[in-house]
């Protein structure tokens, strides 16, 4: 019987850097057009060899042009790509013809700069409804190019130029052993708002110097996707622009062929990698001061749970209460009920971290000075059963603050 | 061929005093229990006569005690009321056993304190998860029976007696005249937070004093509902105890039954009143400051119109870009893609009142400053066209302010 292969997050990831093989660079072209250079805006990641790649993007039936550029490339089969531009500070998105022209020009700019004679994936993150300003993105590429490396400081240099309004680069990074070899998957993210169902303003760009074909890399990423990035909500908006790629460049020389346990290994560190991201996203939401862990349990479908969670999480009600660290449970109910999953009252738990508030829809009011305490947490878990069936769902949710509300009252 | 009779809303609506046969009366007995008597939070409603009755109630699972008493009431077959009987202060809902025992004594009380043999419909309205203070309750039924009267000054106490967090008075009136007598539909609303599909935390009384069988009630209540109060959004949260209820004490001496005509008069009557009272309430929502006419036009089906209408007046980068004034196409056109009827961007069309802001995909930014000046403005209109068929869905929505946050973050 085959030891199963151990798969660790690594306590202090650098970026992209950590994964072999793919170098990266991040520089500042103004494309936010207000003249500030101090602020990274598009990043280049480069393999050093041919990648297979994968991509899951969001539901929107508006989709931003370059969501379309990489559902094309990844669309030929047995297609092969450099590695990937990105720019922040404008999403090319609602930019109809033209979005879709620059969004392929972005890719042949990337390629006749680097030299290389694949395509590169595009991605692009901000404003709605603007066509992109080419001269700039251009002058970025160029410059990108010429100072793209393996080492930390472009790695971080990367990850920063594809924030737009989050506070805290974020990285991930996972990695395993197989036959005395180091394999890594390495991943970096950024969020804000628009964050809900099935992703949202959200990037998420994970390199692996393991050799998988893209059908493989497309199904461990969606799977990955579906318990992490789908399970996140800041303010219940579903982006234009939602993507997570993967690149696999095979420069570890191991192949998820080579033995059935790696594929498993494969498959825990991207989920590994894409939790941690997920995580970060919603802890540096929009002026985000708490996050709190849902728990629907007791569900007849998965799919119930799903809505009853999703419902309490978005709830601005619900929300607003959070973020006052007020225990207001019957917000919680209330919401809940709304689903409409036939939930019953005298049958409904509700817990705070593990202490109870309502059982079989009884009030617990005793406990009220204990709720009080874990809602002022930055941190803490509402448990939500319904005690009608074994099926649950959990989501990473945040309150709602007054500083969202200001900060996005214009753009 | 018959004239059609006209119907139309009165400019200076009293509430219920301008319905014949009906008495009213508003009290303070502290049902908040915070020794405040200068605020009014119990009402009386009580017919001369037995009246016919019908009810629209909330979905939501979680269903409040006086809404199981409502239903049980007007589930007795040719049921007759009273009258009824409304507190504001504390919602009787996810207050289990003692809850449901606590709404039917409030009607118990309110029979023997007028001395009727008829029950009364029960509502609530405020905090989730507290059982009413019913001693607070008794003493308001008491005082409030013994001060029933015909006159404006009661009937702007119960409709004061109703509100939450309401700012304003909630009153609208239509009549109607027929074979030289006066038909009157009288309505009084609460509104406030929690208003999204499907009602929400709304209360809305209606009494006439044309007699009509509780079924016609019904269909004629039910149709207004969704016409009205079924479409309009200030938080997306659908409350516990959404109640509409109609009255018919038979007073003018005039019956649907007496000519084709009457029903369909009747029937406007409801719907205009529903109407400024659905207006009223999203004109007064939590710390509202624009209101906003949605128009989805050009779907394939209404529900489509409506999932797409539901969409952006939900959405919370939508709400508060309105709240600063800033003419953000791109989240509208963001909301309405996730909304998933198969949107065409290439076909998609939206308008600031009557100014073009994206044609066929394609910004019309030479308008931009026009946009700037309909934002700007207290109420407009954005109608969104999908190109796509003939049908079209309204919601009239609000925008989120940081006020509504703050407002909302402890109770």
């Amino acid at each position: 019987m085959s030891q199963a292969i151990t798969v660790q997050l690594i306590d202090t990831p650098k970026g992209i850097s950590d994964c072999p093989g793919f170098k990266t660079s991040g520089v500042s072209c103004d494309i936010r057009e207000n003249g500030d250079l101090s602020r990274l805006d598009l990043a280049l990641i480069m393999s050093e060899q041919p990648c297979d790649a994968a991509g899951v993007f969001t539901l929107n039936d508006v989709c931003a042009a370059p969501v379309h550029h990489c559902k094309e490339v990844l669309a030929q089969s047995n297609a092969k790509v450099a590695g990937l531009v990105v720019n922040s500070g404008n999403a090319n998105a609602a930019t109809a013809t033209q979005g879709r022209l620059d969004a392929a020009e972005m890719s042949k700019l990337a390629e006749h700069e680097t030299g290389s004679d694949l395509p590169f994936l595009v991605c692009s993150t901000g404003r709605i409804g603007r066509t992109l300003p080419m001269d700039k993105i251009k002058s970025g590429i160029t410059a990108a190019s010429k100072i793209l490396a393996v080492d930390p400081i472009s790695s971080a240099n990367a990850a920063d130029a594809i924030l737009t309004s989050d506070t805290e680069r974020k990285v991930a990074t996972a990695q395993f052993q197989y036959q005395n070899k180091t394999v890594t998957v390495a991943g970096i993210a950024k969020g804000a708002g628009m964050i809900e169902p099935n992703m949202a303003t959200m990037l998420a760009f994970l390199t692996t110097d393991l050799n998988a074909p893209s059908s493989t890399l497309k199904n461990t990423l969606t799977q990955a996707c579906d318990k992490t990035f789908n399970r996140i909500s800041i303010d219940g908006d579903m982006s234009t622009n939602d993507t997570v790629l993967l690149l696999a460049n095979g420069d570890s020389g191991i192949s998820t062929k080579d033995a059935p346990d790696l594929l498993q290994a494969f498959s825990e560190a991207v989920l590994l990698v894409c939790d941690s991201l997920a995580e970060k996203i919603v802890g540096d939401g929009e002026k985000v001061t708490k996050l709190v862990e849902l728990v629907v349990e007791g569900c007849k479908s998965q799919n119930d749970a799903e809505k009853v969670a999703r419902c309490v999480g978005n709830s601005l009600l619900v929300k607003t209460s959070w973020y006052g660290s007020d225990p207001n449970w019957g917000r919680l109910a209330d919401a809940a009920g709304y689903a409409r999953v036939g939930l019953k009252e005298e049958c409904f738990d509700i817990h705070y971290d593990d202490v109870p508030a309502l059982i079989g829809g009884i009030p617990q009011d005793t406990n009220l000075e204990q709720w009080k305490k874990i809602v002022a947490k930055k941190r803490f878990r509402i448990t939500l059963n319904l005690n009608q069936g074994k099926e649950q769902f959990r989501l990473l949710a945040s309150d709602l603050s007054e500083a969202y509300v200001a900060f996005n009252k214009s753009e």
